[in-house]
């Protein structure tokens, strides 16, 4: 299975096996990182290798979807990010090595994580003794981020969220016992794990980092094999950056060795209803094109 | 009607009577830049003025829909962008003021302008005897951009577009002399009008910029009194970033002085069938929304 963490444990002997520090080890991993982008449409594949503050390396890709205007595009530093916080990786990015140049829309998104402008980055798809490293603030001078707009207490990503959401009383899968309309050959398989499915779509929701809108929510897929992924929606101050859910999702699944799209068979987004910002229209568009088996439910929460 | 581009003559005397020059005068109208702007999202007025190298000035202000993902706000940079290449600005873009310190996003679609790089930008919502210039660069360091992907003889957003396209013979609003199923009140008007709806949303996806992924499209709007407003797709080198046929249409409605979103009541989009971007699901998701009346029509070039 393709790797997409390495432990603290491991990254530390990969580098004293090389007489190298974690960081000096960072950029001969990103051709491997580059080997897990899926990117169809571009075919220009993009890694990015990080090294989080408990000592963990996360590794992220670029992912495209054909058929979909670009913005579902999701780059491999916000790949990255979004897997560092799935794993809980610690609050701090300490360093980070990338293939290309990071694009203005990632060195924004990178804004919404605390002390990112110290973040020591290379840009390299080459192993290299003595890598360039130099602060994300020399890349994006004079910023626009979270810090123009939100109070200092207020969490960033990879900081703990607990937004207070809990779901609407709404008939689900099930309606009296009966199946709604799953339809797919994976219903008995999607009730089985209703419960689960709706859990894990609230927990991505009430973990997601949307302090400009007040928008929250979260997605969970479920696979052919009733094993469940979340993500939770990130929300970057300059609005276009912002990850959503089904993405962040769809990262969670790549990351865990999901496999082919095609595997995922049902999914719960569960976001407010009625608000401003709604990610249930495109959710579904996203879903209808990348795995067109999956079924979407809708749960609100309050 | 509020003013979105200023003449080269009438920004001369404005100037002169100030005993100002043009670049000097600029960050004084940064302010009416920022009252153009509809953020009822963020309520954040963003607003940029800019000078281009024929002598006009142009403004621009950045524009919110609720109800869909962020990723559908348009940009103050990228609403003067749009501006500007919808009226033939000419090729370049010498200074710029804007109310608030672009966005990373913004920094990346503005690599799609050649010589952008040079391009003189202040930060200051003030009038100002001695605007405080810097180059683009000096924000975008290290950029990524069109120099990274395509021969330096493409042309580029501002430059002559000329994608070769023609319209495949489909029916359209009216079949065999009847109307297909325009109901909103405003059919006939429609149908006086559609063969200007189409070829303007041709002509609009001709001039498109998508040297990226060879997916040209372009979007004409109708308003309620049969005014027709074309917009081009204009891609950027990080995807992410581009800026989609109808934000484009968008901004051509509202520098018309168009009104509120409700008096567009019809639209065609021009592009390609089966091709790796596509703009008809996320273009019709984004007028229902925005304007509940206005029917939507797809003709498929080649
Ligand atoms: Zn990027
Ligand atoms: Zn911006």
């Amino acid at each position: 299975m393709a790797k997409y963490i390495i432990s603290a444990s491991e990254a530390q002997s990969m580098a004293k096996s090389r007489g190298l520090t974690v960081p000096q080890l960072l950029p001969s991993l990103v051709k491997s990182a580059q080997a897990l982008a899926r990117p169809p449409i571009s075919n220009f594949h993009v890694g990015a290798v990080g090294l989080s503050s408990d000592g963990r390396i996360f590794f992220g890709a670029n992912v495209e979807f054909p058929g979909l205007p670009l913005h579902h595009s999701i780059h491999a530093e916000q790949f990255l990010i979004t897997n560092l916080a799935a794993h809980g990786g610690g609050p701090r990015l300490l360093y980070m090595a990338v293939s290309a140049a990071p694009c203005g829309h990632c060195r924004q998104f990178l804004q919404e994580v605390r002390g990112v402008s110290d973040t020591q980055i290379v840009i390299t798809d080459e192993p290299q003794e003595n890598p360039d490293y130099r602060p994300i603030s020399s890349i994006l001078p004079n910023p626009f981020g979270p810090y123009d707009l939100l109070d200092q207490e207020m969490p960033l990503i990879l900081e703990k969220h607990d937004n207070q959401l809990c779901l609407k009383d709404q008939p689900f899968l099930t309606q009296n016992g009966n199946l709604t309309n799953l339809s797919n050959g994976y219903a008995e398989l999607a009730i089985k794990n209703e419960e689960n499915l709706k859990n894990k779509a609230l927990e991505a929701a009430r973990e997601s980092h949307a302090p400009y809108s007040g928008c929250p929510s979260g997605v969970a897929l479920m696979d052919c094999e009733g094993k469940v992924y979340k993500g939770s929606y990130m929300e970057s101050a300059a609005y276009n950056p912002s990850m959503m859910p089904v993405q962040a999702a769809v990262v969670a699944y790549m990351a865990a060795g999901g496999g082919g799209y095609e595997r995922i068979v049902a999914a719960v987004l569960v976001e407010k209803e009625g608000v401003s910002v709604r990610q249930e229209a495109t959710a579904r568009l996203m879903l209808n094109h990348v795995s067109p088996k999956c079924e979407l439910r809708v749960v609100h929460c309050v």
